[in-house]
């Protein structure tokens, strides 16, 4: 409650939320824009093109977005808010890059994927390329904690997709399993942007762990609308393949929802239909099952995460920038209303 | 001629070579292979037995070797030339566990491989973990040139697998783009072994740049020999799958060879036979060509690179560990030897 008397405005449109805090930092995302395109002449000329490709096409860039914001919250912005800023969303291509190979997924932000394009080898060592150029960036902090922590959290990006891929059609999985999942896969790249911006602004460690843990659950939150959107979204709006994690046996919070409140029988029956690939079907019973409406119930779970993150940070001093991390948070909300 | 006056017995087989330098490190190698295998316990339970899987399935190892071997030519071998050792063998296995799934190789070291056993999503992750993890380690040396320098090497390499991928079955590939790219794609691993395996013993710049050009060269020579071995070893006793590089349009030095001393017309032949993927006739033409045998000439290249890279080390002091390190160059051109 007290975050929102922070916000003079309730968000109508999520679109507008997100432009309206892109627009408080003009100039330090149009930098960090200019980095990420120059990123591709650091590779040889060979490779120069497919990178440009995989970074230009231009996501929303909230990583970034949390990166700086959480600087400018605790500081100044300076040139290594926008070094961490490109790092963290060059490990997200990366992943991105190869999760596009796993899902055999065609489309992202309107475009062909990298894999559809020129196939899965490329994709693959594409994916590897950017990755190791990321961590080449962040050997060049002053301070090594830095570096180690934006390696730590590449490995925990990797391992949490790991765990996921592993649980595949795993119908013992459980909600406290998911979270997990999506925090390390999703959760540990936010956290570090968060952390870090403020670490940049040399914060103290009180501040730092308020940052960090913004992140994590901001990050988990994004998770869960990414994939509330793959189930309920409109694939010409969103430019990508959707379904896919249903089809692929990836079971996200409103299918264990909808498991979850069926009794013994039932259960069994919806285990059935997930297991055969029968998807359309359990699409359905998402929004009208007897039992509830499972993907709002996810819907609301994901904006409660979001209330946790923005309230984290209500020990902190109030700035313009730290307003526009919480109208983020407002932003993520309205976006997850959409899907209703 | 003089890098041979060092060896007091010339090599008669590449096993018993490989055996009497390792041999000399027979303490160091025990320390790193438990190091190795302690690796898999840092992930996850649900991602250890994969790790464990991938790094068991025991190679060579020849890049911890180099990374001794130079440490030890020029200091004592302390705990930090084993994490080097760990991490360059981490980085060489993610790597194999990518290109494994590129060239959809089954066996392995006579295993199956990572992808046969899991499937290619798996080993994406598998290899993205392995690299996450290796730059990770990476971050705990105190001299963060060694970091940075590790992080780049890493980049090399992905961008030599790129350069690679997007040139296979183009004929207009000449030897020295060839020895280029291998010297990216696995030259420039050995190279950071040696070249920090002496910074870490603190040795001079000069020094320093000497070992850099050792590992620099003994790699590129063998990916030679690897390269020559898909075209003419055993696939009994190497337990991989052979003849893959040809299949897949991976032009190697003996491809090279064998094109560059053919006239115009039979150049056009061997193009065909090339694109048709008739990999039996081609096999047949490297040894017995009337343009001479091109298998031969590739191994003879790779043994003057050898040659060239102990000759690197004339400079150096003579010590045990430096003796090891030449004989290492005679191992691999035992190893080249056993082609013929």
């Amino acid at each position: 409650m007290e975050v929102f008397a922070r916000r003079p405005e309730i968000t109508t449109s999520a679109d507008d939320a997100l432009k309206r805090v892109a627009a408080t930092l003009e100039a330090e995302l149009k930098d960090v824009e200019a980095r990420i395109a120059k990123q591709a002449s650091v590779f040889d000329p060979a490779i120069e093109g497919y990178v440009a490709y995989a970074m230009g096409s231009r996501g929303k860039r909230l990583r970034p977005l949390v990166a700086l914001l959480s600087g400018g919250a605790t500081g100044p912005i300076t040139s290594a808010h926008s070094d961490l800023a490109v790092i963290v969303e060059l490990i997200h291509v990366a992943t991105l890059v190869h999760d596009d190979i796993i899902d055999e997924a065609e489309r992202r932000r309107a475009q062909p994927t990298v894999n559809a394009r020129w196939g899965n080898s490329l994709s693959v060592l594409l994916g590897d390329c950017l990755f190791a150029h990321a961590l080449n960036l962040a050997t060049s902090f002053e301070n090594v904690e830095i570096t180690r922590g934006i390696a730590r959290a590449a490995r925990e990006v990797c391992s949490g997709e790991i765990i996921q891929t592993q649980r595949r059609f795993d119908l013992h999985l459980g909600i406290a399993d998911y979270l997990r999942i999506i925090g390390m896969k999703t959760g540990s790249l936010f956290a570090v942007a968060a952390e870090f911006g403020a670490a940049l602004s040399e914060a103290d460690p009180g501040t730092i762990a308020v940052f960090r843990e913004f992140g994590m659950k901001f990050g988990t939150a994004y998770q869960v609308y990414d994939d509330c959107l793959d189930l309920a979204g409109d694939e010409r709006t969103t430019g990508k393949t959707l379904g896919t994690d249903l089809r692929k046996g990836k079971l996200t919070l409103p299918i264990l929802m909808l498991l979850g409140a069926a009794p013994a029988a039932e259960r069994e029956r919806l285990s059935d239909l997930i297991l055969e690939g029968r998807t359309e079907e359990i699409g359905e019973l998402l929004t009208n099952s007897s039992r509830g409406n499972a993907l709002h119930a996810s819907i609301d779970a994901g904006q409660r995460m979001i209330r946790d993150a923005q309230m984290s940070l209500d020990s902190v001093p109030a700035t313009s920038h730290l307003e526009s991390l919480v109208e983020l948070g407002g932003a993520l909300t309205a976006m997850l209303d959409q899907l209703r």
